[in-house]
């Protein structure tokens, strides 16, 4: 790619991204569109425009908005973990605004007046182009121009460990300002157990569990609550709820056609066979009123067995203060280590109640298994996607879905698709991959929804660093060279070092590409809007439904906007050790380049590297002996801070209930049972 | 070594140790020695005859009540290490017996009848002896006798793992018997807090502890303990509890000369220079008396200096509950890490003092540079030994040192230094050792001794793998067989194969020689009883000097015997892991023995012996992964059993008070004005 190539590519996205933020502004502005541009604040009950005047507003008022708004603003709307989020944006910002401030008008001429091509007369193997004149590359062999270039490095490594010790200290101080915070949340007060080992004869799990517990803890101790298998029951409710929101469609369709209609109306009717097509016709607000009654009945009976009989070795156990609760989820209860283990419970939205139960070495075998799958996938991922994009050509295709052959001899179409199908199940494979590498983390019966997102977020990084990064850019010309390798082994860092910056342009490309398209698309919420208005006229006729239309989903792994995105779950900052690792990790590896690099140069002073990847891992040493625990485990100095309120146990306990065991209509009696017989043998004691 | 020589060497040492044997029962039978061979018993005022009577008393008794005492007894008389060492003794036994009892009766005859060695017709190198004849290296190439020493890998592996598992349960409940005894135990009841940080303007190191604590465990902190810097207060009392041991000498000594001279007596008198060699000479009573009365002053000065104005940045940290104290010592305190870090606290006697206030780098630092140290010792310690040893030899040394040329001289002399000389530097050496060791241990920044102790015996066992097992043994080997590992580095195995078996008649000689004259010299108890008598009659004029004099050391790294050794300090059975997987790690290095062993015999079936290694490795983690948490922390449903009192917390805070800080003489203002400031805090809050 040459300089030309790669200004076009530029100009192409930045225009696209001008489109798109041109849309955000009309459309933002349109009042019937305010659900979908800022629903955060409508579930929390703001004003949507209030703080910037709705004429104002423009795509980059969220910018300005992010900045000028104060961290606690962030933490309030929408929590720690979007906070650390800008934290960590903030600080590759800064290491690199630092950088590049110090370094381009140093560095940028230093490259670009060095005569190496000139002297060396056109006679190179063509890899330099203009870009490039203005990169290391350029420089002569063995000039003592490298020295910039080595103090370069240097500056970046030590601005680097600056700020990420500053971001570390900040993220902890945030989680800790959390986690003394005078609200009561129920996670705070709750730890979850698991590898209850088997009750007693003549003992209910239940009562296992509380006389276990208040032994130990006579004072703190509140109650428990036994983890159920609520497979069943949760079908049942369901279908509950499907039946509860089908019945009040009907009746939204129902009083619609009074007011267009004949005034008696038509009441809507639907088949109750197979996806409502087959079957007898029959009118839906009668039928789907008996569902319910039925479901109900049926839902109360399977929640006593459910409650009664279906109890699993795990639970989750509440105490009347923070740092009890801390202190407990810290602490060995048990003498065998594989019974009774303990740990925070996360946030009861979280929670995926099936892994709560399985066994100590059920989740080591899982685990196991499944770093195994994770390996295998990124390794040999190609093997099968290669075989299937050898088989999905375009002729093909043809052969198989003979419908498709008038599209496809359109020449223009036909063009597109035979350069595009070979990546296809390529792009397929990367879309669904995360997807893929969640779902394997939860197999290893991870708790809750958070830790397995950083377990997935984790392997992910694994996979983009060995191949998108290693595999793509350097496979290639490993491949090439590996008669070089087996010659001398030691020359890997050179490999990697020549390869590098020859496919930096590349990256810069692929960066840029990435950020206005993607990046754009996502904040105009163009997607999301015409699905909503497309909905909006066709589907819903309830408020629910309307709500549920444009509910925004949970902030995903790489797309987030501050306004727009709910945080599904809350995990005080947890996922920022790994996020500082990645960075260290990427620093490490930019050192040992500049290493490499320097050699190819043949400058004589070379070695003088070798001290910053020391350093560096000295410093991530330092930073998880300091830090790390801290972000597993909760400190009892922060949890012993007082709270505006006694805490309302009871809401506390409340609200870890399962909707399917908590619908309005059944006693709860269950539950005020094993509660009274707690304190019934209080009172014994 | 041939089989002759073999017996003969079996048969001297075991002659030695009838003899000593012999003595033992001469001696231990007259009343006047019973001070040396029970002092355990008289220590704890038992009568020591009891149990056996005196006259069957024989040199085995000591194994027989070992045997037929119960554990409790163990336990109740030694500790749970001393019961815990039994454990591993009988565990080993148990391998050795169950293993031998089926299997030799099957493969000495297998390997005895075969003709390997008749069909090579002596053709052999000559490397097999009669000894080997009963040996698997006696058997064919391809025989299918191998199997049946395949099938016995197996069954020892097996028997092995059965064993290891019922130990480590056993040791398990031993330690939790222990921890969850009614006995006040005041190290129960203590932490031990690390890395305070710098105490904010105006408050002392006390106040910050205490305000600390107070915040996070209202209800069960009960007061802290300042550590200061005791090194000058240490020297003050030292010098005063030397002075009174001098003056109670010389009131002995003059009221023995009024009984056996003139009724006057003779006043002693000593001179006040250096080593009492020199200076003016003085009435020792008076003398000393003077001196007391100056040390008692300085040293009521230097406490309150110390008490007051030496704290450091630790702190013991009492609470009034054990569950509370177990938990406390397992729970992270502070945001940072890297302060306030808590831990169970040792025992009193075990604290080592100076180390306590070491900072957390300062001791990762330490760690580092001590790992190093001993890696070097253990690669390199050939090269000083081999130096001092050619430096030192006879010639040299009668040049050095010409008056010991008369006695070198004569014949018999001359030949066994000739003989021993070059050895003696390694003698010294591997004497040493432990004690280098354990220097090393306690310069980490380990904060008690039985932790030190444990570090260092981890040390001595790695030296002992790779220095004396693989070094002397297999390294030879290696080395002459430098060339057949160059052309295939698969080989290694195969050479410890061929070499182990061959090298282990010398093992099983030295193991002998160890045990027959090692044992039995330290059963005997020779050298102590000499010592006491000399002293009894020379030295000690009063009752402590003579309890000082039989007093038995600490339990050593190697030597124990049931009654006679005190224990210096109960880690209530923390050892047993790291026993644990060394014999784990011994059981590992035997299956690969073996797997290369099959392979040099050329048997087919081979293979069969991998999953033996991948077992044991699964086997060591399940281990680890059930017990190995127990032994680092206290499970809290052991600590939270009842007490059979009310813990005195007054005594229990006395008891971390050290003896140069607590002289009857001294007020305890100091320490009763902390815990008087508490107690009116108490009442605000």
């Amino acid at each position: 790619m040459d300089f030309a190539s790669f200004l076009t590519s530029l100009a192409t996205s930045f225009i696209l991204f001008v489109v798109l933020m041109l849309l955000f502004t009309w459309l933002s502005r349109k009042p019937g569109n305010k659900e979908v541009y800022y629903p955060n604040r409508i579930l929390r009950g703001l004003d949507p425009w209030e703080g910037g005047s709705g004429r104002t507003r423009n795509p980059f008022a969220w910018i300005r908005e992010a900045l000028s708004s104060s961290e606690q603003d962030v933490i309030a709307m929408s929590g720690v973990d979007t906070a650390v989020y800008f934290v960590f944006l903030s600080t590759v910002l800064g290491i690199l605004v630092l950088s590049g401030v110090v370094l381009l008008p140093v560095l940028l001429p230093v490259a670009a007046t060095d005569n190496f091509m000139k002297s060396s007369n056109d006679t190179s193997k063509g890899t330099f182009n203009d870009l490039d004149k203005l990169s290391m590359g350029h420089i002569e062999e063995k000039s003592p121009r490298s020295w910039a270039f080595l103090i370069a490095t240097y500056w970046v490594s030590f601005v680097a460990y600056y700020l990420l010790w500053k971001a570390y200290n900040h993220v902890s101080d945030l989680r800790a300002a959390a986690l003394m915070s005078p609200e009561v949340r129920p996670e705070q007060f709750t730890i979850l157990v698991r590898d209850i080992p088997p009750p007693p004869e003549g003992q209910t799990r239940k009562e296992q569990v509380d006389s276990y517990f208040k032994a130990i803890y006579p004072d703190t101790y509140y109650r428990s609550m036994v983890v159920t298998n609520n497979k069943k029951v949760n079908k049942i409710w369901e279908d509950l709820e499907g039946y509860k929101k089908k019945l009040a469609h009907a009746e939204a369709v129902y009083a619609e056609s009074k007011k267009t209609g004949k005034p008696e109306g038509t009441k809507p009717t639907n088949k109750t066979g197979f996806l409502g097509l087959l079957g007898k016709k029959v009118d839906s607000i009668e039928y789907y009123n008996q569902k319910i009654n039925e479901s109900v009945s049926k839902l109360e009976a399977e929640q006593k067995v459910t409650l009664g009989e279906k109890q699993q070795a795990s639970a989750l156990v509440f105490f009347t203060s923070r740092v009890a609760a801390a202190s407990a989820a810290q602490s060995l209860h048990a003498r065998l280590v594989d019974t009774w283990t303990v740990m925070d419970a996360p946030e009861a939205r979280q929670l995926i109640w099936p892994n709560l139960p399985k066994n100590f070495y059920e989740r080591q075998i899982r685990q196991i298994l499944v770093y195994v799958i994770v390996a295998l996938t990124i390794f040999f991922y190609m093997i099968p996607i290669g075989l299937v994009s050898a088989v999905t050509t375009l002729a093909n295709l043809k052969k198989i879905l003979p419908f498709i052959k008038p599209i496809v001899n359109i020449l223009a179409i036909k063009t597109v698709l035979e350069a595009y199908l070979p990546q296809i199940a390529l792009i397929i494979f990367l879309a669904l991959l995360p997807k893929f590498l969640l779902f394997l983390s939860k197999e290893e019966g991870i708790p809750s929804e958070s830790h397995a997102q950083r377990a997935a977020s984790g392997k992910y990084f694994y996979f983009s660093v060995l191949n998108v990064f290693i595999g793509f850019t350097v496979g290639g010309t490993l491949f090439d060279s590996f008669k070089d390798i087996e010659e001398n082994p030691n020359s890997v860092v050179d490999i990697l070092a020549t390869s590098l910056p020859a496919n930096a342009t590349f990256f810069l490309t692929f960066v840029a590409l990435k950020f206005f398209v993607g990046y754009g698309l996502e904040l105009s919420r163009l997607v999301p809007l015409i699905i909503y208005h497309l909905k909006r006229k066709y589907l819903c006729k309830t408020e629910d439904e309307l709500k549920a239309a444009w509910t925004p989903g949970d902030l995903g792994l790489a797309t987030r906007a501050l306004k727009v995105y709910v945080p599904s779950y809350e995990s005080y900052g947890k996922m920022w050790p790994h996020i500082h690792s990645r960075l260290v990790a990427a620093l490490v590896l930019f050192q040992v380049t500049m290493f490499g690099y320097f050699g190819i140069k043949k400058f004589y002073y070379t070695p003088l590297i070798i001290p910053l990847p020391i350093l560096s891992l000295i410093f991530a040493f330092i930073c998880s002996k300091k830090f790390y625990r801290f972000f597993q485990a909760t400190a009892l100095e922060v949890a012993c801070r007082e709270l505006k309120e006694t805490p309302n146990m009871e809401r506390v306990f409340r609200s870890y209930i399962p909707p399917s065991l908590n619908a309005e209509k059944v006693d709860e009696d269950q539950f005020e049972d094993a509660a009274s017989q707690v304190s019934r043998s209080q009172s014994f004691v």
